[in-house]
């Protein structure tokens, strides 16, 4: 396929060392050009080399950066294009100043996501692989880009694939039953179409199986602090954050508004609302005024309600238990370090079934017990290592159980004995089903591949 | 020189598409190649160039990562030594165990600006050529980034070193004097001498006017807005924020504490001072008390002061005058688009000579001759074009200030006839100090310090 050439800053934006403006398509050799000035013109340097020289504009002959200027030609890059890396020094402003450049010789700004948008188009990764480079990108903890890289690598791709040509192979039998019906191949291929689509369905499910921690994993568990003033929110927050380095916090682009921070507890990344709000005023629910914080806490999976050990309950305490009913919860009476008033029978009897946890998280205890709570919550057992091929972006879960919805309606009809050539619809449609995840599923190449496969040849 | 080998992440953090895991010293090559898997090892790959391959980690045997590798072997590289550049897709998390692996595999962490800080003790660039590296990174406009461009490519050492060439010539003049009295040189030397440091007094003198404007454009002027609640600050911030695109804002590393935002007006970085408090509570005078008010007028360079057209001048507003005395202050009278209440003569009369400006936020009116006003403030005429050289270092302005006033002291013994053996010891003094400009006689410890201001992985 062919393209405009398009350009952007493609690292983070943010003070840093260096900063790339990345050009790609047909043109983008030919415009880096209008900007460098090094030893010989980048046309004439061998692909994939790096050459020093700086960034020029023609218009003031000005000298804009000193640059690293990376040319890699087609069809070896990211987008199949011909792509030009200009590497500067990392300033905000420095990069601006070398995209407009880019910009105003011809390039076009690029969308979000355009040159892995055209990797896809290009052929060199399906739209999986494509998701997967967002997810990698956004991981927040070792698991979750553990997931995210199988799907780059085309985990995930070679599964549906596998899946969708034991789909192609039935519906070639039913085709072989409709055009040649003389073949009386009826009876085999109901068995064949049942034992095909059964196997799907076992297939679709075990993937399913592992949406929702594939999601957890990616997404992360979105949680709030609640608990009265001076039970110890802020300090949780210290100490979730203190004891998981690998934070993630102060992320350019972040709203002043709503601050979260990423926690990786034991693999899981969770996603702390609103903890601005906790560090300054450690009082979130008087802050945000009940209206608000109704909502925040109705988005959140996750409750950490905080109590204080050396305090009655208060009416305060049990409108927060009601408040968060049928919520994913985690009682945490803290401050045993100081004399105990508060009622552990009532808070039992509140929690339910809600876990329970004592801290001191002045003297650092019961943190361990807590971070166990979460991960038990959200993961029965051992969270499963690499060789899980995990299921975590939306659209896919949401085309499976489409696919699995779909193939079921077929066995369905089987076993009502359905003519199969109306069964063949639901096959058909599974197998594009299966196909949007890839990004492949166009009528004609069924058609294409459906022949090429049976080799028919008449 | 040889040093161990370092390694850093070289890009902002954040999301971003690519980050870049830098890697410089004699072991480089050997480090990357046990993380690297591709085609080939890159110790086989021709330098500057560009392959393709995956990060892996040995102990588990896991993908940690997709990358392109950069090689580029020593001397033509950022620090002199060996260089690779791992760049991966550019999550945080991503880049992180990239670099973990580095170190793990016998890098160390380098300290911020060690990449920099080596090109200068390789001998690559001087020290105000590093500075500016600096510079430019945290460059807030165009033209601050011209200044910082210039100091990078030497336009400042070269100037520097003429001077030190004519000083050390009058140095040698000295000596043959003192060694060959029988050439009977002496007058001739003196008038060598004098001519020669007032030549270098005038060079430097000519460098030091440009130190107030170099400041300003590498530092921005940091500004407050202070103002009565309604009279309309958070308009002003707004309007100056929204008149100029090219604002800085959220910068990772930002504290949540005091946020600052940069803006361009015509050239110059405004820093505006405490802008969350004025967008929170519209009232910074109350909201942060009249102490810590003060502290923050003190450090200001220049003040805005807006009245409300519509209310008389209170007795509030002429405290805000008097406090402000004696500081580079613009008046602003805001709302003329309602009726008029002020007393703009009394007005008038308490802004002195400070200059005045009435302005319609709301209409989008004064803010243009706003503008002018803070240019006119502090860059009389016409701010000057690429072609003078800035000095806009602190450390630099004070050398010079210390070089011109021993080059004086000079001038003032061949005055007075002192022995030219004395004089010498003025000279040699004046040759170092512009010398430590450029890291020519510096301390370590001064290096060290220098070095620690830059960003990780630069």
């Amino acid at each position: 396929m062919e393209f405009d050439t398009i350009a952007a800053i493609s690292t983070a934006l943010g003070e840093g060392a260096i900063g790339i403006v990345r050009l790609s398509g047909d043109d983008a050799i030919l415009i880096a050009d209008q900007l460098y000035k090094g030893k010989e013109p980048l046309s004439q340097v061998p692909s994939h080399t790096i050459v020093y020289g700086h960034i020029i504009d023609l218009a003031s002959n000005e000298r804009v950066e000193e640059a690293m200027v990376s040319v890699m030609r087609a069809p070896k890059t990211f987008t199949r294009e011909d792509v030009v890396e200009i590497n500067c020094h990392g300033g905000l402003l420095s990069v601006n100043r070398v995209l407009k450049l880019a910009l105003r010789h011809g390039a076009r700004l690029a969308e979000p996501g355009e040159f892995t948008k055209r990797a896809f188009l290009n052929g060199r990764i399906d739209l999986s692989q494509a998701e997967g480079v967002i997810d990698l990108i956004r991981a927040k903890t070792d698991r979750a880009m553990n997931v995210a890289l199988n799907q780059v690598d085309g985990r995930l791709s070679k599964k549906l694939a596998t899946l969708r040509q034991a789909l192609l192979e039935t519906v070639a039998h039913v085709e072989v039953n409709i055009d040649y019906p003389e073949y009386d191949a009826e009876v085999m291929t109901h068995r064949i179409l049942q034992e095909k689509a059964i196997f799907v369905i076992e297939e679709i499910d075990q993937l399913l199986g592992t949406a929702a921690q594939g999601k957890i994993l990616r997404e992360g568990i979105s949680t709030v602090i609640i608990g009265r003033p001076n039970v110890g929110k802020s300090s949780l927050l210290n100490s979730l954050v203190h004891e998981n380095k690998a934070i993630v916090t102060d992320v350019a682009g972040t709203t002043r508004d709503i601050i979260e921070e990423y926690v990786n507890v034991k693999g899981i990344p969770l996603r702390l609302v609103d903890t601005a709000g906790i560090r300054e005023t450690e009082d979130l629910v008087e802050r945000i005024g009940v209206e608000r914080s109704r909502e925040v806490l109705k988005k959140a999976d996750l409750i950490l309600l905080v109590l204080n050990y050396g305090e009655e309950l208060s009416p305060e305490d049990e409108a927060l238990f009601e408040a968060v009913e049928k919520m994913n919860v985690i009682v945490i009476v803290n401050k045993t370090d100081i004399e105990k008033k508060i009622d552990l029978e009532k808070v039992k009897s509140l929690a339910r079934s809600n876990p329970l946890v004592t801290t001191s998280l002045l003297h650092d205890e019961g943190v361990e017990q807590l971070e166990q709570a979460i991960a038990d919550l959200f993961f029965e057992g051992e969270i499963e290592g690499a060789d899980v091929t995990y299921v975590s972006n939306t659209r896919h879960i949401a085309l499976l159980e489409q696919a699995k919805a779909t193939i079921q309606d077929a066995v369905a009809a089987i076993e009502m004995d359905v003519p199969i050539d109306l069964i063949q619809i639901d096959v058909t449609r599974t197998w594009e089903l299966l196909g949007e995840i890839i990004g492949d599923s166009v009528q004609e190449s069924l058609i294409d591949q459906l022949f090429s496969q049976f080799c028919l040849g008449k």
